[in-house]
C-alpha cells in the first residue's frame, strides 16, 4: 500500500516484502529468537528487518503507529480464533444430533425444580442443548462482523499526515469494513468485551449441560455411563467413576466470567483514545479462547462416548406419576374446568400413593371416585408412551415432533457449515 | 386460539375475551387491586374473570402452564424495552451530531495516556462515540432479535397434548419465530443475558465519556461548562459546578455489570428445564432497563447544553508540542527513515523546551540543526490547524474527513430511525 | 459536643435538642412526612427544626458537610444490621446443632465428585456447614471492626475550622475509633465492601446447603423430605414438593455476587476525596442485607422441619462399595504398602461387581483371591458402622469425634452469644 | 508422625525421611525433572521415592489422600506468600511515609468531584493512603488466620482409620489449628475466597492512587513528575512522560475482580465434600498473588521518585476560592447561622467573580457589603496557610494535626514490622 500510494519507493516496497517473507519463513523455520527487551513484535521484527535490508527497514513503520498496529493484530487473531470456534460449535452440534439418533426412542423424565414432572424424549432433552448452541452461534457470528473492521491508518490516535488507501488494506487483509474515525479505531475492545460475552453464555450452556451429565452419572440417577476417556477411575474402586471432565467445564465458566468482569472493569471510566490499561486485554482473551475450545471439543467427543442407561429412565417415571397432567389433561378435554380438573388428578394421585399403587395400575371404578368423566380410555392415556406423544404440537416432545426438530436442526447445522466453506480460513 | 382450534368452545371464547377485555380497562383505569397472596398476575386476572364470568373463567389457563406464561410476558416485556431503548440512543446519536455541528472548527489536543499527544477536531473527538453508539444500536438489535421468539404451549417443559396452533399465537403477538424446543423455550434466559451484556458494553462508552466530561469541567483542563440543570452548584460557592450527573453515571457502570454478573451466577450449573432460582433474572433484568434509560436520556439533554470553551482548548495545544509528529513526519516525507526523523524531532523539541519556544517559534535555522532537510514550508506544516487538516486520510481528523464521517453519522442515523419507524409501538 | 466545646450556646444546644427530640417522636409516631424535594434526610430534618425552633435550628449543622454525616450513617447503620445478622448466624448454628442431635445415629453416603465414597454420619455432614458459619461469624466480626469507626468531624473532606472534639462524639455514640484521616473518612468504601466480601462467601455456603437440600430431596437420592413451609405442593401432584426456598437461596447467591462486583467497579479509578459515584453504594448493600437477613432465616427453620430417610441413606451405602478404603486400610495395617493395597481392593470390588454381590457378602476364602493377608475379622472391619467409627482422628466421622465436634460447636456457639449479650442493641 | 503414632516402623520413616531429603536437593539444584503424566507433584515425588527406596516408599501415602494433601500445600502456599505481601504493604506504607516527609509543607487543593474545595497539605492528602493500607494489613493479617489451620488427615473426606496425630503435625508446621471437620477440610476454599477479596479491595485503593497520579502528571494538573523508571519516554517528544506504571495498575485491579468473581462462581452451589470443578481455584489465586506483590513494588519504587511541583500546587488554590468555606466559618464564629452565612459568602465569591478579583484582594468595605460581621482579621483567616492550619481538629490537614499523623502512621508501622520479625520466615 505505502507504494502504491507513493508514500515509499517501489524500490523499497520489494525490498521491504521480500525481508518480511525471510522473516516469515524464519519464524516457520523456528531460525527467529524474539527478544522481550525489545517490547512487542513489531520491533522485534522491525529491527531483524533492518539488519537484513539497512535503514530502508525503518520505512515499515512509515505511516503507522503502535496504537493502530496492536489494534489490527487482535483484529485478524479474533477473526481467526472465532472461526475456529464456529466450526467447533457446528461440531458440539453434530454430535448432539448424532446421540438424539443413537437413542431416538428412550424416554426419561422431565423435570421442574429436580422433581420428575412429565416424560420427555431422551432426544428431546437433548435438542434443547442444540438450539442453545444455535444462539451461541448466531452470537458467535455478531462478534465475527464486530471484528471485521480494519484499524490500520488510524495512527496514534488522530490518523496520518500520509496519503494512505485505507480501503486497500482493507480489501488485501479480506475486511468488510474500515473504522470510520480514528480515536474510536484504537480505543475501541467492544468487539473482545463482546467476545467475553459470548463466551459466558456459551458457558453458561456448557455448565448446565455439565451438571446433568454429573447427576446422570451419580449412583441415585444411573441415567448415563460415560466412557473411559471422560472420567477417572480408581484402582482401588474400579466401579466409581468420577465424571472430572464434566466438573471441570462447570468451574471454568468462573473463569470467562471473571474474563469478562476484568474487562469490563478495565474500560470502565477510560478517557480517550488510547491509555496502557488497555494492554490488560489480551491475557483474558487468550485464556477464554482456550477455554471455550477446549471444552466444546471435550463435550464433542463426550457424547459421542456417553452410554445411556434406559431401563432406569424408564424405572424413574413409573414410580413418579410423571402422568398425572396427562389425566387432569383428560378431565379438561372432556370439559372440565382447568382448576377442578387439577383437583381431581390431586385426589387421584393422593389414593394411589396411600394404596401404594401407580395410577396405571387404578381401576376404572377406583378412578371414578375422583370424576364420573373417567371412561376407558383413560388407562390408554396414561400410559408413559401416550404422555409423550399426546405432546404433539410444535416444539413438543412427541416422536413427530422430535424427528421434525432433528430434521430442522441438521439443516441448521449444514447451513451453519455451508456458510463457513464458503469463506477462506480465517474468514466465518 | 383455543377456540379456533376447537379446544374450547366459540362461546366460552367470547365470554372469555370480553371478561379479559373488562379487566383491561378496569387495570387501566386503577380499579385493580392485585392480591400478593395470588402469587402473581396471571392468577390474580384468572380469579378476577372467574368472579365475573364464572367457573368457565378457568379455561383460560387450558394448555398453558405458569413456566410458559412467565417467559411469554418477560419477551413481550424486553422486545417493547429494547424499541423504547433504540430510540433513546437514536436521540444520544443526535445529540452528538448537533453539538459536532454548533462546534465544527473547534481543535483540542487529543490525548494519549492522558498526555497531550496531536491537535483534533473537538467535533472528531465527540464522533467517536457516536460510532460507539452505532455499535450498541447493532448490539441492542441482536437482543432484539432473540427477544422476539414465541414460547407460548411449551407448558411447564414438555409441550402439551392439546391441539394448540402455536404459529397463530406468534402471529397474533407479531412474534418472527416459535421456540422449538419446549424445554429450551421455558429454560432460556439467553436474551436477558445478551441485554445485560449489550447494557454493561453500553454502560462502558457512558462511563468513558462521563470521565472525559469530568475532567473538561475540572478547573484544571477548563474545556467545557455544564448548563446548570446537568451539575450541582453551591449557595456559597457559586463558581463551583459539580458534575453530578457525569460521576453518577460513571458510578452506574457498577451497577449494571453487577446485574450481568448476578445472571451469569444464577444460571451457571442449573439443571433443565424450570428451577426457581431462575425467578431471580428480573429484578436486575428491571433495574438496568431503568438505568439504561435514564443514562442515554440524561446525556442527551446533557450534550445539547454543553458549552466548551475553545480558547482553553487552543491554549492547551500551543504550549503541547501537540505538532512534533508532524515536525518528523516531515522529514519520513523527506525520504528519512522514520526511526531517524523520530530522532531529529526528538533533538528539535528538546532544544525548544530548553529555549523556552514553541516548535512555531523556531526559525529556520533553527531547524536546520535538526536536519538540513527542512525548508521554509516547515513552519506552515507545523501550525495547529495544518496538523489537523494534513489528517486526511479516511477516518483522519481532518475538516474534510470529519464532515465526510458526520455526513455518514447522519445517514446511519437516519437509516436506524427508519428502521424503528416502520414497525408498530413494541417493533424494533 | 458544639455546645461543650463552646461552639455553639448551652442554650442553643437546648432549644436543639429538645426540637430534636420532638422530631424524633414525629417520626416515630408516623407524624412526619419526608420532602423528596429537600434530598436528603439531613435537610428533611433541619427544615423541620427551623420551622420549629426558629434560625437557630440552623446552627445544627455548624462544623458539619454532608459528605461526614452521610459516612456517619452508613457507620451506625451498618453496626447495626451486622449486630442482627451476627444473631442470626447463631441461630442458624443453633438449629444446625439441634438437627445434628436429633439424628445422632444415622449414616449417609458422603460424596466427592458426586460419587458415593465412604460412608459418614449426617451429622458429621451437616456439621461441615456449622464450621463454615464460625468462619462467617469470625469475618463478620472483622467487618464490624472495620464499620466501628467515626468519621464526623472531616468536614467535606480537610477537618473543619471548629475546636470540636471527635472523641466526644465517639463515646457518645460507642465508637471505638476516630477516622485518623479527614480525607481517608469521607472517601473509604472499604467496610462496605468487606461487608459484600462476607456475604458473598456466606452465599456460597448456603448455596452449596441448598444444592444439597435439593438433591436429597430429588426422588432420586430420597435423602430428606421439607416441611410444607419450606417447598411448593401442587394441587395436582400432591407428591411432588418443589425445594423452592432452597432454589431460590441458591440463586440469591448471584444478586450478592453482583452487588459486591458493582462496588468494586464502582470504587475502582475515583480520585480523592469525595465523588458522587459513592452514592451507588448504598443499594446494593441495602439490598444484600435483606437477602442475607432472609436466607439465613429461611434456612434456621427450614432445618429445624427437615425430616430424613435413614433407610434410604443406608441403601445407597449397601450398595455402593463405600467400605473399599476400609478394606485397603486393612490391608496396609497389615504391613502391604499402600499402592499394592489399594490394587488388591480393586481386584475384590472387581469381583464382588462381576458376581453381584456387596463386598460384605464375599466368604473369607474369596478375600483370599485378592491377599493372603486378609482374616476373619475383616467382615467386622468393613461393616457400614464400622467403616464410620474406625475414621476416629481428630475431625473425623467416627460417633466419638462427631460428639466431640458437637460438643466443641456448642461451646463456640455459646461464646459467641454471650459475646453478643456483653454489648448493648447495636453492638456486636 | 506416622512412625510416632506407630503407623509405619521407625526404619521405614527413616528410609523415607532420607529418601525425601535427597529429593529436595535434588529439585534445589534442578535434578529433578517432574513427569506431567504423573498429575502432580505428590506422585511424581512418590514415584522417585519407590525408585531410591523401594517399595516402602509407598507407604508415604499412608492415611492420606490427594485431598487433604492439596489442601495441604495451599494452605502452607498461601500463608508464605501472605507474610510475603504483609512485608510489601509495609513497605510501602514507608515509602508514604517517607514521601510525606519529603514534601511537609506543600499545600495542594484538596478536591470533590474533581473540582478544588479546599487548601489541604500534600503529605495529609498521601496520608490517606497510609491509612488504607493500614486496612488492607489488618485484612491481610485476617485471611492469614483463616490460612493458618491445617487440614492433613481429612483423608479424602471422611477422616482415617490410622490412629494419626494430627496436633502433632499441625505443631510441626507451626499451624495454630486444625480443622474441625474433615469435609469441611477438603472443601472449604474460604482462606482463598478471603485472599481475593482482600486483594481486589487492595486494587481499588492502588487503582484510586494511580488515577491521582495520572492526574497529576498531565499538563493541565502539572502537579508531580515521576522518574524516568516509571514512565515511558518518547525519543520524539522527549517531554512526554506517559505514566504507563500507573495505568498497567488502575487497569489490573480488573483482574484481580475478575479472579475473584470466577472462584465465586465456581464454588457457588457446589455439593459437599469434593469436586473437580475446586482444582480451578488454583490458577486465579496465583495470578492474583503475581499482580498484586509487583503492583506493591512498583508503587513503593514509583512513590520514592516522585517529584511534586509545589508551585503548581500553590497557583491551582489562588485562583479557585478554595477559601470559601473559611470565609463563611468567620461569620458563623460570629454567631450567623450556618445557612445565612452559607449565603453571604456566596453574594461574596460571585462578586469576586465578577470583579475578577481573589476573596484575598478584596477590601474590607467590600467584605461588609454581604455582611457587617467582618473585621480587619478576615484577611488573615482566608490566607491559603490560615485555611490549612485552621483545620486542625484530630484528623484534620493542619501542620499540627498532620504531624501527628505522621507520628501515628510511624507508630503502625513499626508495630506491624515488629509483628512480621517476631515470626519465622513463613508466618506472618
Amino acid at each position: 500500500m505505502l507504494s502504491k500510494c507513493g508514500i515509499i519507493s517501489v524500490e523499497d516496497a520489494e525490498l521491504i516484502i521480500k525481508g518480511l517473507n525471510k522473516i516469515l519463513s524464519d519464524i516457520e523455520n523456528g531460525n527467529f529468537e524474539f527478544d522481550p527487551a525489545l517490547e512487542d513484535i513489531h520491533m522485534n521484527i522491525e529491527k531483524r528487518l533492518t539488519e537484513q535490508i539497512g535503514p530502508v527497514g525503518g520505512k515499515l513503520h512509515t505511516a503507522r503507529s503502535r496504537n493502530d498496529q496492536v489494534a489490527l493484530d487482535t483484529h485478524l487473531y479474533l477473526r481467526e480464533e472465532i472461526a475456529i470456534i464456529a466450526r467447533l460449535i457446528c461440531d458440539l452440534e453434530k454430535a448432539i444430533i448424532e446421540t438424539c439418533e443413537k437413542f431416538p426412542a428412550a424416554i426419561m423424565p422431565g423435570y421442574t425444580h429436580l422433581q420428575r414432572a412429565q416424560p420427555i424424549l431422551f432426544s428431546h432433552h437433548l435438542l434443547a442443548y442444540f438450539f442453545m448452541l444455535e444462539r451461541d452461534f448466531r452470537r458467535l457470528y455478531g462478534v465475527w462482523q464486530s471484528s471485521d473492521i480494519m484499524p490500520l491508518g488510524a495512527g496514534a490516535l488522530a490518523g496520518t499526515t500520509f496519503p494512505i488507501d485505507r480501503q486497500f488494506v482493507a480489501d488485501e487483509l479480506k475486511f468488510s469494513r474500515v473504522y470510520e474515525n480514528s480515536l474510536d479505531a484504537v480505543s475501541d475492545r467492544d468487539y473482545i468485551l463482546e467476545f467475553l460475552s459470548f463466551a459466558s453464555i456459551l458457558m453458561t450452556h456448557l455448565s448446565r449441560l455439565s451438571e446433568e451429565i454429573i447427576l446422570w452419572c451419580s449412583s441415585e440417577f444411573s441415567f448415563a455411563e460415560l466412557d473411559d476417556a471422560h472420567c477417572t477411575g480408581s484402582s482401588m474402586m474400579p466401579q466409581k467413576k468420577n465424571p472430572d471432565v464434566s466438573e471441570l467445564v462447570r468451574g471454568k465458566s468462573g473463569r470467562v466470567f471473571g474474563n469478562l468482569m476484568a474487562l469490563l472493569t478495565v474500560i470502565k471510566g477510560l478517557p480517550l483514545a488510547y491509555n496502557k490499561d488497555l494492554q490488560e486485554d489480551k491475557e483474558g482473551l487468550f485464556d477464554t479462547i482456550d477455554t471455550v475450545k477446549t471444552c466444546l471439543k471435550v463435550y464433542s467427543s463426550l457424547l459421542r462416548g456417553l452410554k445411556i442407561n434406559r431401563e432406569h429412565m424408564l424405572n424413574a417415571l413409573e414410580s413418579g406419576f410423571a402422568n398425572a397432567t396427562d389425566m387432569a389433561d383428560y378431565l379438561v378435554k372432556k370439559g372440565l374446568p382447568f382448576r377442578e380438573a387439577h383437583e381431581a388428578t390431586g385426589k387421584g394421585v393422593a389414593y394411589a400413593l396411600k394404596t401404594k399403587k401407580t395410577l396405571s395400575e387404578l381401576t376404572l371404578e377406583e378412578f371414578h371416585k375422583f370424576s364420573p368423566l373417567f371412561e376407558s380410555d383413560i388407562l390408554e392415556e396414561i400410559k408413559i408412551e401416550s404422555c409423550v406423544n399426546n405432546r404433539n404440537s410444535f416444539g413438543g416432545t412427541s416422536g413427530e415432533q422430535v424427528k421434525l426438530a432433528l430434521a430442522m436442526a441438521k439443516k441448521i447445522m449444514d447451513d451453519q457449515y455451508s456458510r463457513l466453506r464458503t469463506y477462506d480460513v480465517g474468514d466465518f
